[in-house]
This record gives C-alpha cells, sequence and structure tokens, in this order.
C-alpha cells in the first residue's frame, strides 16, 4: 500500500488557527474588552424569506409518498438549471442546461475538477490567492507557477507570453484582494489561454457585487470564453448559502481538448463519484430567482455592500490604499507605516480591539497587507473603523 | 494541456439506459399494460415524521440571525457525530467522534477516498459489484484485479493468500447480490489485509437491514479492523435520504501506512476539497437516533424487508435459487431454465409486466442472474410476484 505522498508537500495553514489563537489569548487576558470580527469570509445574515418558504414547502413535499424525491439527477434539477439559464441569458450570455451543473459548493467543484487533467500539466496560480487553489493542485502532485499580483499591477496581473500554463485560475472580484478585472484585461486572458491550448478556471463566487455594466460578472461575457474556461459560482454570497451548500459549475460544449469533450467528461466524473445536491436545497435555491427571492437578495447584497463602502470610506480618510470594496465584500489594504501583515493584526487586536485577516496568509505577495471583510453587521462594521481610525491617528 | 486520459478505460454503463429504453418500447407497444419496477435501488417510503419534524426546526434557525449557521466543520457538525459514536457503542464498536466525517454519501467518499493512495496500487474488487468501484479506479488509471463472486461461494468471496492487494473493496450486505459475509468470513479479510498492508474500503450501506447478532453490521466488530479498514455508511437506505444526501466515512486513528495517519490525510482532503453536508440536512440526519425517530425508521426497513420475504418466499415456492432477501433488500436469483440475465430481462417484461436488473450489468460473473429489489410498495410487490409465477409455471 502507497500512500499519496503528494499530501506531504501541502503546506499546513496556520492563518485561522493562529488567528483564532491570538485572538483567544487576548480576550483571556483582557475579558473586559469587546473584540469585533472584520475577518471571516462568512455571510451573517439569516436565509431571506422566499428561500426559507421554499425550503419548508421542499421538506414537506419529502413527508409524503407522492411529493418524496429520491435520487435525483447528479447534474441537478432541470428546475433549478432552467433558471441560471436565465440569470447567465440576462447577463447576454446563452447557455444549454446541460452546460450548468448544480454542486454542493465552488469549493468541492475547484478541486474536484482536477480529476479531469492529467498530473503533467503546468498550473498558473495568482499570488496571493484563495488557497485552495494550491493545495489541491500539490495533493495531485502538478506542477505550479506563480503568478505575481501587487500593488504595480493593482492586483490584477495580466497574461505573460512567455509563460507556458495549462490550467489556470482566476477569481474575479477576487478573494482575497477584491480586485475586479475588466473585459479588456479578461480578453488578453481568453486570448492568451486559447493560444496556449489551456484551460481557465474560473471562479466567480463573488460576481453579484458588481453593480453596473462596466465590469463583466462571467467570463462568457468575453468573446471565445466557451472554447476555454470552466466557470464556478455559488449561492453562498449570493444569497448566504455557506451553510445551506449549493453551487454551480458551467462547462462548455464548446470546451474540447484532445478531441475530448470536457463537458462529457464531467457529466461523468459526477455522475460516478457525486450523487446529487439535496432536493430541499436546490429547491430553496431556486427561491432565489423570484421576484420576491430576487428582491430579498439584492437587499442583502446592497447591505454588505454599504459594509464595504464604510470600510473604505473610513481607509480613504486615513491616506490607506486598498483595492477592492466596490465591487467585492473584500478590501484589500496596505498595511500603514510599512508595518507587516502580522504586525499589523496585533495592531488593530490591541489598540482597536478589531480582528482582520493578515495578508501573509494568502501567499508572499501578500505581506504588507490586510483583508476586512464586509460580512459583518452595520453596527459592528461603524464601531470597527471608527475605532481603527482612533487607533491609527493615535498610535501610528 | 493534457487530459486525464483513463477517462477513455471507463466502459461506458449501458444498464440503465438500456432497461429505461426496452421498458419505454414495451410501453409504448402495450399502453393498456400496467408494468411494475422491482429493479430501483431507490427507496420510495417519504421520510420519517422525526426527520420532518427536524428539517423544519432547522429550516427555520436559518431564518433569525441568532439561529443562522453558515459555514460548518467540514468533518460534520459534533451533535451529530456525538449521535453516531453511540450508535457504534450499540454495535460494541468504540469510537471517538473525530474518527468519523459526515459527507453528502458514500457514493461521493468511495471515490474520493481514493485521493489518499498513490496511484500504483493494485485494486482487488469483488465481480459483481457496484460499478463505482471499478469506474473510479479505472478513472485515476489503477490495475484492478477481480475476485470471483459466484454460486459456489455463495457470492462472498473469501480472499486468496496468493493474490497480492493493496486496496480492498468489500460491500456487506452486497450490493447487488445481497450476500453477507459472517463473522468468520470478515476475520478472514481482516487477517488477510493486515498481512498484505492493504486497506479494505468497507461500504456497509445496507447495514440496517441486518437482524439480530448473528452477522457483522460494522467491520469494527471484528478484531483488527481499525488498523486496516476504512467504514462507508448512508442515511440514504436505513432513513431513506436518498434524496436528502447524508453519509458518514469512519476513518479509525488506528489506519497508519508509511508512519502517516490515514485519518489526518483524510481530515486534510475534506478540508481542502469540501465544504461539509448542509446545516439542515444534518439536523435532519441526528433526529433519526431519537427514540421516535429510531422507532419510525425501524418500521420503514421492516416493511422493505417484509418486501424481501415476499419475493424470496414466492422464488423458494417456484424453486428458484437466490441469495439475499433476508438481511438485505436486494434478492439476486438465478436466472430459470439457464436464461441470460437479458433473456430473463425481456421475459419478465413481456410475460409478467415487471422490470428487474438483469446481473450481467454488475460484471462478468453477473450473466444469469438476476436482481429483484424490496424498494418498491407492498401492493406492487405482492402482485409482481403473483405475475412471475403465473408467467414462469404458464411458459416455462
Amino acid at each position: 500500500m502507497k500512500i499519496n505522498n503528494n499530501f506531504n508537500n501541502i503546506q499546513e495553514s496556520y492563518l485561522f488557527s493562529m488567528i483564532a489563537k491570538k485572538t483567544n489569548e487576548y480576550k483571556k487576558a483582557n475579558p473586559d474588552k469587546e473584540v469585533i470580527r472584520l475577518g471571516i469570509g462568512d455571510v451573517t445574515k439569516p436565509l431571506c424569506k422566499e428561500v426559507i418558504k421554499s425550503l419548508h414547502d421542499a421538506v414537506d413535499d419529502m413527508s409524503t409518498a407522492e411529493g418524496f424525491h429520491g435520487y435525483g439527477p447528479e447534474q441537478g434539477y432541470e428546475f433549478l438549471k432552467e433558471e441560471l439559464v436565465k440569470y447567465y441569458a440576462g447577463k447576454g450570455v446563452c447557455l444549454s442546461s446541460d452546460e450548468i451543473f448544480i454542486s454542493d459548493g465552488a469549493k468541492s467543484d475547484l478541486g474536484n475538477i482536477l480529476d479531469l487533467f492529467d498530473k503533467d500539466n503546468t498550473v498558473l496560480i495568482p499570488d496571493p490567492v484563495y488557497p485552495v487553489y494550491v493545495d489541491t493542485n500539490t495533493m495531485a502532485g502538478r506542477n505550479i507557477v506563480f503568478l505575481n499580483a501587487d500593488g504595480n499591477n493593482g492586483f490584477l496581473p495580466l497574461p505573460d507570453e512567455s509563460v507556458k500554463a495549462d490550467i489556470i485560475y482566476l477569481c474575479s472580484p477576487n478573494n482575497p484582494t477584491g480586485a475586479v478585472y475588466n473585459f479588456e484585461q479578461l480578453k488578453e486572458w481568453v486570448d492568451y489561454a486559447i493560444k496556449q491550448d489551456a484551460i481557465i478556471l474560473f471562479d466567480a463566487a463573488y460576481e453579484c457585487f458588481i453593480s453596473g455594466d462596466d465590469l463583466p460578472t462571467s467570463i462568457y461575457q468575453i468573446e471565445g470564453a466557451k472554447k476555454c474556461a470552466i466557470e464556478f459560482c455559488s449561492f453562498s454570497k449570493t444569497a448566504g448559502f455557506t451553510g445551506t451548500r449549493c453551487g454551480y459549475t458551467v462547462v462548455p460544449f464548446d470546451l474540447v481538448r484532445e478531441d475530448t469533450s470536457i463537458n462529457k467528461m464531467w457529466l461523468r466524473r459526477q455522475t460516478t463519484k457525486f450523487n446529487g445536491v439535496p432536493y430541499i436545497v436546490q429547491k430553496g435555491a431556486a427561491a432565489v430567482f423570484t421576484a420576491e427571492g430576487q428582491k430579498e437578495i439584492k437587499e442583502a447584497i446592497a447591505y454588505y455592500k454599504e459594509n464595504a463602502l464604510i470600510i473604505a470610506s473610513a481607509l480613504d480618510k486615513l491616506g490607506i490604499s486598498y483595492t477592492g470594496g466596490k465591487n467585492s465584500p473584500y478590501i484589500w489594504l496596505k498595511c500603514p507605516n510599512n508595518m507587516s501583515s502580522w504586525e499589523f493584526f496585533d495592531f488593530l487586536l490591541e489598540k482597536a480591539n478589531v480582528v482582520g485577516t493578515p495578508g501573509a496568509g494568502f501567499g508572499k505577495n501578500g505581506e504588507g497587507y490586510f483583508r476586512l471583510t464586509a460580512f459583518g453587521n452595520r453596527e459592528n462594521t461603524v464601531k470597527a473603523m471608527e475605532r481603527i481610525k482612533e487607533a491609527i491617528e493615535k498610535y501610528l
């Protein structure tokens, strides 16, 4: 028996455990202080009424012989996929429902999609980055090339023709930097991918935070993308489904490599290694697309965006530079006074009683940066930014 | 870009599409005939009241800021894992809750567990078999050795010391044959696995159909198994969760290979490539373990077992030999008159208007056999067996 020794090469992430440890130690030593967390990437608002109603109805379905649903299609129920076809049509993207696969979340699919590709492919991953891209490829023993995202390119790196890549990860709006690619920039990536015969894995989990038509919310809004890109999206941030688990992955029919349909490969993978998302959950997700559902989720997103604006405005007043905050729930700021990520973490914890996420945890280019998130409640967000302002004005 | 060409080696399964095609053609040609399906492996009874109540309560939790659950632990909530610790204790198996991982079903985990093992391992799979074992390993390019299960060994093959294996699949009660290993037989497998340094992947999805204490319901009831086995189980057949999606996988702390804890590897795999089972679903699953929940699910299992008995008794009267039916929802019968699996399928469809599953679809040793399932309703099961009896007595 040989184990998969690539697991030994995965770096242990101490980021969130270290944050928890430092926070708990501080709270223990200062039990009278109220600590506010602006570090989490998890939503806090409850599911909207329309979704709740649909979930209850679906539970009732499961209580009768007539309404009961056993095994469903692994790729998702048509009733939900058809809603997504319409959702994409609203973006000007024409998809067949068989190009859409309902999943239990973008994280699962971003990892599982790698089953379709040979170990012997070069993977291009921006740094800083959502750690899952790196870890899943390391686990499979693939060669990773990092792409520098930094202040010089506004954390929106563009392709370098001299770099050979087979699998390319892009995340826009980006986690952790909040930066968003525009149409021209994404077109460069699509052209590069086609020239390289590469496939872009496009993580669109935060697309709902983009306002207006100036920025792309789907890579398929770029000409040629159906020939070179798989898109991953989720109800997690759109509709507060982080604990309810539903996402979707788009694999276009036009995506063909070595004369093989990647769509057919993914269908085969999913029918073999997955059994679909719960009927109840898919019914809940479908309710997001009713008129009332859309109204409610847009209110929730607007609420989080207002939080982001509050954070961004406070940083503007302090003269601290940042990316994100406008079409993203993340604000990625340059630590003041050239502090390191962890120095600034300690400073905010001790002097402002606010917990954020040190950028160094997202890769070497994250050093010297810091992530704040808009997913808290209003009162705490306002209070946290007032405290941060006071602390910086007083001590720095 | 190189695709994973192992996908080309996966055999297309025409089994269920062929069954659907033949059935639909027959129904179209004979619109007056009422066709009964005794072929499906899916449950038909609705979720029990206690589970429904708990699902509704959990949906209500998600509707308030206080009760809302965002990201949960990837390995499952403690409230459900603790119930499983008690469930296993009732079988005489002592587990820590950190040895239990909640999943979206046994099928997913049976495939995903392979991430932990090197490609260069020899896989031992019984034939006939649940096709997922073969397909997931073919997808990863592993060498498969088949183990003959047939009438000579009662479809319960035992280890052959001369065969080298690293990964061993066992399913008991078996799908499709319904055969169940006893303590002595499983002990032989455990001893063999330890001697070979192999790991047994034990599929216990049908354990709840075993009555009495004469047969093992968990491989950990066998001494030494914690050093060589991973157990996969599910609420699908126990509590009708085929469309609600919840299962669990046990990876003991004692399972160590190459000085590496397999439990820690699986935790790393799951935290990286999975985001947990919906809070709502886990709350529903936990309700299975209340006194009322246990009473209700036992009634449902008893109902299906009574169906199995009706099928088995009819076969007894016809003098047709079979395995299963007693501690299993599956009845695996020898086709009468040496008919092939598909000949008998056509015979039953045309002469009795009953649809079953041809054994040939489960591997070469399935040829000449046929699977009937106990998951239908009582009325149809009784009627189907009467029709089968009449048809066989009249035509064969």
